[in-house]
């Protein structure tokens, strides 16, 4: 079964997948995720096909859960101490969202509406992990690599992980937008909206309800963040209405990034709020819904992350984001 | 000028380096890090042989100063605010430490005094920055990557970085150590140092003064910590009698790595305890030296970092650590 684990210093909770009866030599497997599927038959392309009762399925968007991750989602989650230690058994559930049923790889090369529907395809799930009480969170990502550089699944598709604790950089963000709040009584993302559409050197295309820009800090080449407008801590609530617009702008994001900087690996994660926001039990989460604002980042993987990086926190940048955002802008896309 | 930028919810600080006068088509640089030098002539190896006025020596170990990350570190540093953002301009020292005068490429490969010499330049480099009233933290850290895979600098090297700023993951753990120390009167690397002696399962080596194990909750395959036994907040003081010891524990621990990981990328990362301890002016930070334990994260690289893993702080390792550790305790190594 897999285990979370918390690290008892920082308290960062890690997955720890179940163990595999590999041997020793089979332990180091550099094409863990780089493992290409050409010489066989697409997996999610049968999954489809085959129309399994394992599979839920919303137009031409097909969800299955992964059993690496996943634990048996009835299931009481146990909570562990031992002596330092904090250990949960079980997960929680992992949903590949398989995102057409074209053999495509790149979500950039996908309709609007069809980015439109894999959105609130995120948005339903979502909305029906949240009625787990044992869960507090729920991620939704998505990790693309280029079919040169290789990928364990060519065909185009997201993940929906629901999971007991809270990320650590999730609370990262609630802390610094209560502290700012508690500063300022605004909210840090709507001043930032306001600061970069007022600067506009960091911007990278705004549609009627979304910004996006390079961030000030930027951690890594061309990072991107997809700002809501309008606040709201909520992504399933805050995208009603917006549906359309949001997909237009990814669709327009992907496509630059994929044309202006040769089609990198990319990845991007939809930073929502927790679960349980009115019954959480601690104080300082109360003020969710007022201090918070969802918003996506977007990172093309353009260099290594180095180990000091991972173990410091202190990202080095080679190129001011001003000067990213100019480069992408200018990068001129076929409507 | 290179800039220290300030995220604006997180406080993580971000390096921006000066903008080269590049154009568009030249911003993506996929080899960035991946140049090789085996067609020209290896510049670490010319440093030493010209013995220029720019280089500090001592003994076999050459320094120099990089440009691209270092300001002049007899100015000061300016600290700026626009809007939402904090800036400093000018970053501090970046020092380059060439660590042999042989074209050797991974520090596995030296001998135990030549690692202890390097180790002992780390202490003497961070003792002098430190009397530099600007800085508050001094990074010492390896980067390392097979010449088979390609790496910027073949020539084996490490880097000394005094910044004006405590980064993120730094503040974390002294923020982790503080909380744990009010709850229980203990250091918690000191309660984690006997709980690993006794349960045993995830150690890797285990020397005089220091343990070596694989975190319980391991971010990365392989991930290994180098605990010292003995409590101090301080790298260049608490191996004040145990350098040789530890030389022989990274001589060790990076040949068990190159050999049973058949020679990966590597890093390593000092997690030391910030300057100026006792003239913070902020009052949490008063006890850094009762709550914090320095220690040695040495980190593989074998799989990539997820998009995810960076935008959340939630990791996923694919092997538990208690068979790393077996795995790694069982290399054999010559000495």
């Amino acid at each position: 079964m897999p285990q979370l684990r918390k690290d008892p210093v920082v308290g960062r909770w890690v997955i720890i997948a179940r163990a595999r009866a590999r041997r020793p030599g089979n332990f180091v497997d550099r094409s863990d995720h780089e493992q290409k599927e050409t010489n066989k038959e697409c997996p999610f392309c049968n999954i489809q096909q085959e129309g399994s009762d394992s599979v839920l399925s919303s137009g031409d968007i097909h969800i299955v859960s992964s059993e690496i991750y996943s634990s048996d989602r009835r299931k009481e989650l146990r909570r562990k101490k031992k002596g330092l230690y904090n250990v949960i058994d079980g997960l929680g559930v992992h949903e590949i969202i398989i995102e057409t049923p074209e053999h495509l790889t790149n979500m950039a090369d996908l309709d609007v509406d069809q980015i439109q529907m894999i959105f609130e395809t995120y948005s339903v799930r979502m909305r029906e992990l949240e009625k787990n009480a044992q869960f507090r969170y729920v991620l939704a990502y998505k990790d693309y690599g280029p079919p040169a550089v290789g990928h364990r699944q060519e065909h185009t598709c997201s993940h929906v992980v629901a999971t007991p604790v809270r990320p650590l950089r999730v609370k990262e963000k609630l802390i610094g937008a209560k502290k700012y709040f508690d500063d300022t009584r605004r909210c840090v993302y709507c001043d930032l909206v306001a600061q970069e559409l007022q600067s506009g050197e960091r911007i990278v295309h705004e549609t009627q309800h979304f910004l996006a820009v390079t961030p000030f800090a930027a951690r890594s080449l061309f990072e991107i963040w997809v700002l809501p407008k309008a606040h709201h801590c909520d992504f399933p609530e805050g995208i009603i209405g917006r549906e359309q617009d949001l997909a237009e702008m990814m669709k327009v994001l992907l496509k630059k990034v994929q044309k202006g900087l040769d089609d990198p690996a990319y990845n991007f994660v939809i930073q929502t709020a927790p679960f349980a926001r009115g019954n959480l039990g601690e104080r300082k989460w109360e003020s969710i819904e007022r201090d918070y604002h969802w918003h996506i980042e977007l990172m093309p993987r353009l260099t290594r992350v180095a180990g000091f990086e991972k173990g410091t926190g202190f990202y080095i940048c080679a190129i001011p984001p001003e000067n990213m955002a100019e480069y992408l802008r200018e990068v001129e896309i076929d409507d």
